[in-house]
């Protein structure tokens, strides 16, 4: 790659540390709590509608997903979920803000790499300023990131919006990601870089496919892999 | 003022437009629809008591604001609030991400005026960026402002990092706010400039008391008296 990068901004959940699966784990027992209503699979659906109603007043990261969940709970019990059992809701997803920070396999390998080149690296996150702040403490590898920057959103406008803040040219900036949708394939059509690293599961919101030829961009298997493509 | 000042930060809420008022309509209706069990004042108390819980796992903002109100209601009546008054709750609060954003007196005409000299205005805030996105671009004040920096929270840390981030001194760093504690105080401590405009109603969290001789300071009644500050 000829080197014109300079910043490398990293998605967080499901790039850098697990954070799919324990959603997917609340989900599981909300669905469990309100079986005598619904079968697990129309729970589903329910709640992933009431999250893409929510999406444009809630956002994304926790705390609009417990909103949603208890939304949908309410919604498809006609009312009728006792008390005890939206107390025991809010109980878990509360969890869900105090799971500990499990890094993906390579991460502090490639930052430690990283921290001696002259890459400034950065955090891109569309979830909580507070949640990503407190992951980033907990995780250990909060001195290789200059900072963390909270998007409402990662779509071309919002980069547009980003790189005008941190004032870097799209040809000067990174992207590497778990979402081609939201991490990669924005920052490619403005003409940054974009390297997209599959996680094993992924939100039905985030799923998207490629018709086309992409430039700039790259799919690896592993995290380490950045190392050829930025040559180190 | 001897001139150092290259950019203004503006708290948001109850500095540029209204919303402790929005907030204490919804705590008012949270209260009579809980009046069964408790009375106003004590359902007041809780509400605040779990908020000062919730504030290092929820943070600031609305979504803080209606998990905290469930989980209020659902405590107060010892799990015993029917779905029907949950439901109703969480409408009243998604209302709350829907309400008319209405500009305080003069912050127009400041803008204006501000928006002919070389000062960068931005945006600080610790509530929700998705929440002050929405009321900046419904206020139509967006134009004036550089961006919009969302802290997590605004003690002197905070401020650090924000000032990192932008890459400013703190003597070329005025702060303007209705929260001595928030906007003004820690700013001021760090060696910029702090301005504290009151708003006629404080939320019982943000409330200080200054014991000290402070410097670089001013507190003012009308927002337009930047203008002598800032000797425009």
């Amino acid at each position: 790659m000829k080197n014109q990068c300079k910043v490398i901004g990293f998605d967080a959940d499901d790039t850098l540390w697990e954070n799919q699966i324990y959603y997917d784990e609340i989900a599981q027992q909300f669905f469990e709590l309100v079986s005598d209503y619904v079968t697990p699979s129309v729970a589903e659906r329910e709640l992933y509608k009431t999250e893409m109603l929510n999406m444009e007043i809630y956002g994304y990261g926790a705390r609009a997903f417990i909103l949603s969940i208890i939304e949908t709970a309410l919604r498809i019990t006609n009312n009728q979920i006792e008390g005890t059992v939206i107390a025991q809701i809010v109980e878990l997803c509360k969890n869900l803000l105090n799971k500990p920070v499990v890094l993906l396999e390579g991460i502090e390998e490639i930052l430690e790499i990283l921290s001696r080149t002259p890459y400034t690296l950065i955090l891109v996150t569309k979830g909580d300023l507070l949640d990503q702040e407190r992951k980033l403490k907990r995780s250990n590898i909060e001195q290789y990131f200059h900072h963390i920057e909270i998007v409402s959103d990662k779509q071309e406008e919002d980069y547009v919006k980003l790189l005008r803040r941190i004032n870097i040219a799209p040809e000067n900036f990174m992207m590497v990601g778990n979402s081609l949708k939201s991490d990669v394939l924005p920052i490619i059509r403005l003409g940054g870089y974009g390297v997209h690293i599959p996680y094993h599961t992924t939100w039905e919101h985030e799923k998207t496919e490629i018709n086309e030829k992409l430039e700039r961009f790259w799919e690896i298997k592993h995290i380490i892999q950045l190392k050829e493509i930025l040559s180190l």
